[in-house]
């Protein structure tokens, strides 16, 4: 099988087959196969979508069962026992343990989905309109979401003027400044031209926008800063939730408690299209019908979900993520100290991890001398600049070794292509 | 099982769980089975998302074959063996029959990305800002979707301003008044204040707005303005698409071709979520990435979407909807004949049909009898002030006629409450 | 003296001084004499502004009088004599008697400014946003302003979208539809898709928008309308007002009481800027200082304003206004009877009259040749569709003959070279 | 004459009126006089509006004059002698000399008119929709120019949302973080999701923003990093220019030509409204009509303007202002140094200056003694936290000497009711 019927009939605007043209065809863990049976090392994930891996055995046994049992796969926003379920055990495994006091929103399937809604709530409850997001933030491509999104291309795609949005520095964005001290003083002064705002929108990491971390300390100021000034505090986790970071929740152990939560990507346990928004219970102010949408109640999401959950109900999950995590750091920081001159530096947490060079050029070449030795890896950053590994949190170790071995060999190569690091590599 | 999990956690804004308050458990075809055991005929199907019935034999097979078969379900939009399967049965099955000549998107799995994303290829393909969009129209809940949307309370919950979309009568608003007439005043007269549209987008059925129904001659006069006035003439094929009204697209056999078409709900095949944005090749402007999103690639409802597809390669099948249409017109014109005095009237085309009545409130009533009957049926309109329709088109026959008799007593019995059609009952 | 400075340095976006290209130096009443000594009669009177006739003695020795006994000149907002007397006397001559209970607003020195303050005591007072503007309005320049206004190629001048404004059709606008059930219907409908509205924005007669004249019924239909949906009703009396539709407002006697009145250009008494906002009290919502600017305090044109209102002492003016608005449609409906066959005919009321045609470009063509015989008269209309009389309401018996007569020429005059009229001609 | 008719009829929206709680009857030169013949030190003029003085007695005559030999008063944007008289001793007296070449255009009476002006011609010549504005920044309050302005009590009073403007840190505002590399930053990072901006405008000195002075080098770094992010680079001249900072234009001497400049206030002579919008040659995008408004013409301004240009022609003139500059400096100084424990420090440059102090209550109470004391002085900043002082330009020697001592000596009452100060004045 070729592409041609893609090349042919699919609109220009798909991406990431750009970098991997190559039709895929069974998937199981970390493994891709494409048409031709080779395999590959999937080290994206689905953008962290397949957190669990591909067709998770449990998840998927869950998930066809409830379908031969003729479960109810599609039911908007009814009952059903499938959700009675997930929401049982979401609150049972995820929110009591943490002592998390939240109501549930399905929004719809989609990450923006969240996004949108959490501004709809957040501009009914405080009766304001703008809303503070950061530099290099992805919160989605619909409109409202896409007005906090700070990608200036992705931006440009929308047409129109995106508005009610406030554009402040993301933490170590202004190198030793402290942009939250910044924040608290444009929030603070009445003539800063910044309007009062409904709502902060913060990524603990910035997945999209080429790994950038945000301190505790920093979370915890901006947390503090948005209270003081009545705006509600939003935590996007869609790509840093789902144990991405190491916990359920990017922002355990900090000592926040967001008012708002997104959550998508791997909440639906396979790669299902689902999304949750968490809230404050002083927060549900939305009347019925006020937000709906179709998808919302995606069943068969549902129960991956709840399958998905049990993972959670193991600590030794946690601690396995923090093993691979480990690893992961340990061999990228061995390939940065090679390449320090090419300012090579490990970026991330968790299981989202990645190399930032001085020439915005180079990841690109990587990610694609990767996919030559069998590896998926994608960029980031608002010029591709950071090459970014979010591997299945399930993934095996010797999938993890083969990957990391292939890519580790894919940086080499393309460095040793530019010339670089072939002092060292003369040396060995 | 009751509902005291959804009442404790979930927030008050889901809403058709509260006209229909059971939770369902097991479904088939047309029926709905709660924990109770007891059954309900669904004549709302998924608000249009489960054309093809609850758990359809063959698409359901198709998917859980594809599932324990390691077939890859989410894949971004990178290539997959189901993607290309669908592409290639969507231009066989549907395409090439009806000489259509489109690009295929998968602009995310809701229609309101569908709509969203069609608003950004009009944009940038015309270089213009403002959308023409109709009164009761309904495109969607993400801001750029609700926009164009038109009922007051939705747009509200939006907590900001909506703009660059202009409001136009939908054909048969203003009585007798050729509204595609006046729309062609406000766009050639260079004083009307209306700015030069990048598109027009239209619903042939407004289902949300009260199964309005445009005509093909009106259709065909808008079509004519957006091309005149260097518009995009875009059909909103979201509920009315995928063989709701009859044909595969509900614009068929009327002498138009859309610049461009959305679709999404029964896309999926068995409310898998899924939508589709088509754009004749020219407008294919979006740079790749432009637009992007997590579950664009939702390969199941690739599966399930090819699978459904097979239903359009038998022409008894439109036959069947025909047949189907013509049952319910006939059951709900012997009703409304009953009630004339309140103004009941069917409303509708194919099997998205429903009873129009003076009294705002009745509908609300006959939904709420004829839930205790055992018929799933909601309202429609910006006042709920119609009783709509939407039987899968695969239900059997004596489904059908189970609902229609449930229905049809609940009508009676309210409206008898109200001391109604007296008269007539007495008589009999 | 000629035009070459003007063309050198001053920039492209000059308008009128391309229909009238001579240097004027010296203007008495409704003469205009250029460098050349050549006098024209002016049936523009500074589109409104100059009512009262250029340099009219008794204001402008008020005004000299005040300079030269060291009055204030500018004051920002604070209290002088000059303004107490002008206050004094606007309650006394013009809203007492008229039973007006309205506090005054001075916004700045333009329409616009009033505008603008309008909509910012309009969204205040109802903490809605959505302005309703009609088709063909002109509201002026400022982007606030400008929204409202319906001209095509100015509103494109913004540059940016301009929203939060409905565009509605004006009375006539749709035939013999009857535009305030339109609108009504839109207002009631909750699935109109058009926000409520702060407030309906209003002109008597649209001068710019081609003398389109709005009835009583029509205007007590939109009064009535804002009422009953919670909006404020304004009416922009910038150009109709202070006496140019016979009356010192122009809807006096049609039984409507606006929240609101914008005033400006005549009100400055010669051409001095100067605008008023009269606003019901119940209105005055905003706060000290909450709109601002410097130019609140013209007191030259206080002054002036002062020495004007003097006019409306006497009741003889406005019988004289009705007397001159009747030799001109006179004279317009015998000229317009001459050319019926090109569509000609009489628009506007009392001293705001004009000429249309079907022909959009015949009104230019007339403006272009009355110039050459010594009148000044403009076009109007989207298209400059219209020939527009605004001559000064105390423009001499023998200044408006002359007019007239040099008006009527230049339209025989371009109608011959058009082949016009030529059955009459030949008759001559 | 007491205040009853403003209390009775004038919206609260008035402001100085209620610092300065008198109404003035006479003024000349920095002198007004109340109607209970008691005379003050103006060191307000008009914010800025008065430059030349009240009644300056040149001026006054050439508009006397010009008025009683029938001299056009009102234009619309007709040729007139008076305006090529002021074209022509623009060019002559300011353009020239300083090698600036810019064409002229009128935007209307009004700052905001100017400003909204240039918006839209850098809108329109870069085809870019955003603006780049600054902390505490004000520039107008029609709409387009509100959402400039950073004083967020009057963004508020704009009842809806201000769009299209991204807020950037002045000079100083962020401690000794250099904010114009933050800027650079910004405008470089394709993530930084701020938009690709039109413009950028910025005022020398913002005078209504507390007196905050931007560094040449600041300046220059900003008009650099325009040039490089083609946006254009527009200077708000409207409070700081004519003299107000010691040259005729704030910005002379610093190395930069701005793309646009923005004058109005004392342009127009002794306080009567007008503007100018200055623009380099290849920026002249507008067509004829595109921006208009009624009093844009107004021809007594352009006569006194002509003749308050003569104070350039003479060179001892900025000298004058440099020496009382140097006069108010030091005496304000020393006041600093008497309450440097309250933080009080001299804020400002040329004729616009004042002193700020810790605690924002103490100017206001400043500002109230000293009108006690026969000066008026207004205050400045969002929280008017800041004395300001903008003594007319031609300000003699000894009304200069009376307005500093009445106001040393409400410092000194104000300080000493505050108990400030004590040690001092025990010593005396």
């Amino acid at each position: 099988m070729d592409v041609q019927i893609f090349e042919e009939i699919e609109a220009d605007v798909r991406s990431y087959c750009r970098s991997f043209p190559t039709v895929f065809h069974k998937a199981n863990n970390a493994t891709l196969i494409d048409t031709n049976d080779r395999q590959y090392v999937d080290l994206l994930a689905g953008a962290g979508a397949l957190n669990y891996g591909h067709n998770p055995p449990a998840i998927r046994q869950a998930v066809v069962d409830y379908m031969l049992s003729d479960g109810v796969s599609h039911a908007l926003d009814m009952y059903t026992v499938a959700k009675s379920d997930f929401l049982t055990a979401f609150q049972r495994t995820i929110l009591q343990p943490r002592s998390l006091e939240y109501k549930v929103t399905f929004p719809g399937p989609t990450g923006t989905n969240a996004v949108e809604t959490a501004f709809k709530y957040a501009r009914k409850a405080t009766g304001r309109q703008n809303i503070i997001a950061f530099t290099n933030a992805f919160h989605g491509m619909t409109l409202g979401a896409l007005a906090a999104s700070a990608n200036n291309a992705k931006r440009a795609g929308g047409g129109v003027a995106l508005s009610q949005v406030t554009r402040a520095p993301y933490d170590g964005y202004m190198g030793d400044v402290d942009t939250a001290d910044y924040l608290d003083k444009l929030l603070t002064d009445p003539g800063s031209g910044v309007d009062a705002p409904a709502a902060i929108i913060v990524e603990t990491v910035q997945a999209e926008g080429g790994l950038n971390v945000a301190s505790a300390s920093w979370l915890r100021a901006i947390a503090d800063i948005a209270k003081r000034h009545g705006a509600l505090f939003i935590i996007d986790d869609i790509q840093t939730g789902c144990g991405r970071t190491g916990t359920f929740f990017s922002f355990e152990n900090m000592g926040i408690q967001p008012d708002m939560v997104c959550l998508s990507k791997s909440i639906g346990g396979m790669g299902l299209p689902m999304s949750l928004l968490l809230l404050r219970p002083h927060l549900d102010v939305l009347k019925p019908g006020e937000h709906n949408g179709t998808f919302r109640g995606n069943n068969l999401a549902f129960v991956a979900a709840k399958a998905a959950l049990e993972f959670w109900d193991d600590a030794d999950f946690a601690a396995s993520i923090a093993t691979k995590s480990k690893v992961v750091i340990e061999c990228l920081a061995d390939v940065a100290q090679r390449y320090s001159s090419e300012g090579a530096h490990v970026r991330g947490r968790g299981l989202m991890l990645g190399l930032g060079w001085d020439d915005p050029t180079i990841a690109g070449e990587i990610s694609k001398a990767a996919f030559e030795n069998g590896v998926i890896a994608e960029t980031t950053g608002a010029q591709d600049q950071v090459l970014k590994l979010l591997p299945p949190l399930t993934i095996s170790d010797e999938e993890l070794q083969t990957g990391l071995g292939g890519l580790v060999a894919a940086i080499d190569f393309v460095m040793a292509a530019r010339g670089s690091g072939s002092t060292l590599q003369a040396a060995e």
